[in-house]
């Protein structure tokens, strides 16, 4: 590879609001995304809420002579929602699904049948491995009282372990997506904590977009206020992360979103706003770990992360204790009304009555099992999640303790790059 | 690192039949194993069929002084039953659980409520970065008429995969684990072909156990032959594979099998046999992907089992296909059945069984629509598989049939040693 080597990569996102009979003017935004996509000719263009496969189908079909390579990544009952469109082959493949996905008895917010997923594609680009991962987080339905917080974190802690522990010898990653997550929520600073990915937004040298940043959703679109959901206008919750490794250097030229209009002025692709970033790719000489090259264990931002991360999903625990404490009851008072139950349809007082309420108080009872059951599993999930901040937790301060320069300091993040220099 | 660098692994693996309560002796067995494994202080003893947690803190305080590291896999509502104790430093850990594990309404074979998994450690032993992973497949208990074949082996793709995309950075891999498949079953052989790691009863110098190769059970134990299961006696269906990459070469110096005692002669520890391997790690020059170096494209074992996974996962999608066909219709007949007796009810005629057939028409409805999105999942998870060894068949053709000098042929297995060389 030459030293003035230069790859430039351009890179297309967006949430697509693509749920069938529901999403307005579904079949024209796709047709017009698709048409986009076509002219701009981008090196992926990543989606989310891609929710119908047919609708998948219709893209790839639309695509091919542009992007001859795609995936679909199924998961859950209805699918993850993600795909991806590349004019590159796709070297290799693979997904995580997410372990903590809401619940499955509030149908009525659906994140638990999507089964929320990251995707993995191995790209081969001018000899180097580029590592894309494309993803969706449970959604936020209310910022004041959100309790889906402690499952989002787990998710982003998950992402930060499936990016981590897959990109170890990719030269490059980038991450595209809906978090769901604002850019100084937990969850997020847990992810580019851990894994070190920058934030196109943040590292831009030209942003186009609205003034605010970029909005989450279109400012004047046809969509109404009521579908526009929790979050203002103007904030962020789609991002493009981007990290190089082993000797490359990748810096964002420029970030554009969409304004509340389609690219050409108009009616808007979805009710979020697309981004579309052009990345150059460089040679560089290794950097220093920033996270861990400063400060005391205690004052560090990754330690400080992984902390406030353990507490939240202690929070997570507690209540997903008391569910299963709860449920433990009801199925406990159901039994034991079901043997009442018996007692009276023996007996001639309340016979019929005793038949009546025996079918409802079994379905109570199984209802409770199936919640008990469900609950404890989320508690081996969080504890499964804080035992492995834990772990992290305590090798990150014993790194950070005996210094940046000794070896233990070298299995974060930096151990990849120093290792490959004394090779 | 010098030339003649050697390091040796001494590596214990064991299905420890831990079922509390059913499980017979285990408070006894499990005293012994821990004695046993703080006399003989293996580098790594990895364990599977720890039910429960409070078995793993008996083991983990009792083995804290040689065994300094270990960590508990938790997952499932009961958890994956999967531990590890090590003599070194664990650096990371991290875990995948199957998203095809059997079928929660099979209650009396119990492995849906277990959430089966891959555990993974990241040691650095000497300078070299070693990659252990511990497993558990879904159980067989019908050879026969094996309801869970395209799960296991979908299963078996899965860890396959898994290893495939976070073991890139090893030095070396070592995998053990009970995968409930015999050597020569289509799950085994798409691990072996995928990943490249070598079966250690295969490759020893030195084996010593029973004379049929090792037992899955003991011969002469106090387990009754009902208790054996479906495997007849000398069938292996716990190993210990490895694989050594960039420069290193491993090889299994002895493997020790118990032989229907305890290793002091007493009675067994389990209802499995352990696996006691030596393995060497040395300095090796790369050698060739033997998967690809020889024979034309449709002759080769990769494409050929990899072609007979996507059958088999095909067959499993199938059924899964037939079940959400067939709840789909019970679920429509249990509607108009429920709109019946509504209008029953409302007469004179039958209202007293109307309203008494009600509730448990209600149940019937939904206890198949739960069946119905269950095999929904179910197929979704097919789906994604075979898509990820469509492509991979694609991939592996397009290698081989380009030859195994063309830069293609590069992205299976081959690649980052091949690219390390490059630069």
């Amino acid at each position: 590879m030459k030293p003035n080597f230069s790859l430039r990569l351009r890179v297309f996102n967006l949430n697509c609001w693509g749920i069938p009979y529901l999403s307005k003017h579904l079949a024209d935004r796709l047709k017009r995304l698709g048409d986009f996509l076509n002219m701009e000719s981008f090196d992926l263009a990543l989606l989310e809420e891609v929710w119908s496969e047919q609708d998948f189908q219709y893209l790839r079909q639309k695509l091919s002579p542009t992007y001859p390579a795609a995936h679909y990544f199924r998961s859950g009952v209805i699918g993850s929602g993600l795909c991806v469109f590349s004019k590159h082959p796709i070297q290799e493949l693979t997904q995580h699904v997410y372990t903590l996905n809401g619940y499955p008895y509030m149908i009525h917010h659906g994140d638990w049948f999507c089964g929320k997923a990251v995707g993995l594609l191995v790209l081969h680009l001018s000899g180097l491995v580029l590592n894309t991962y494309v993803t969706h987080l449970h959604a936020e339905y209310s910022r004041q009282k959100d309790i889906y917080l402690a499952h989002r974190v787990a998710q982003a802690w998950e992402l930060a372990q499936f990016i981590h522990h897959t990109s170890k010898k990719a030269d490059v990653i980038l991450l595209c997506g809906d978090l769901n997550m604002h850019p100084k929520d937990l969850g997020c600073r847990l992810l580019k904590e851990w894994t070190g990915l920058r934030d196109a937004f943040l590292e831009t040298q030209d942003f186009e977009g609205s003034e605010e940043g970029y909005t989450m959703v279109p400012k004047n679109c046809y969509v109404s206020q009521q579908d526009l959901g929790p979050f203002p206008v103007g904030i962020r919750i789609d991002y493009v992360l981007y990290k190089a490794v082993s000797g490359f250097y990748i810096s964002c030229k420029t970030l554009k979103t969409t304004t509340g209009h389609d690219p050409s002025g108009g009616t808007p692709l979805s009710d979020h706003e697309a981004l579309m970033a052009t990345l150059y790719v460089r040679h560089s000489p290794p950097q220093p770990n920033p996270s861990l090259t400063h400060g005391p264990a205690e004052r560090s931002p990754l330690v400080s992360v992984l902390r406030e991360a353990w507490t939240e999903l202690g929070l997570g625990l507690v209540q997903a204790c008391w569910w299963t404490t709860f449920t433990g009851y009801v199925i406990s008072l159901g039994l034991l009304f079901l043997l009442l139950l018996c007692v009276l349809a023996a007996g001639e007082g309340a016979k019929e009555a005793a038949i009546l309420l025996w079918t409802p108080s079994v379905g109570l009872v199984l209802v409770a099992g199936a919640i008990y059951l469900f609950h404890l599993q989320e508690t081996k999930c969080f504890n499964k999640a804080r035992a492995e901040l834990q772990h992290m937790l305590r090798k990150a301060r014993e790194a950070q303790n005996l210094g940046p320069e000794s070896p233990p300091a070298l299995h974060l993040g930096q151990q990849e790059r120093d290792r490959a220099e004394e090779q």
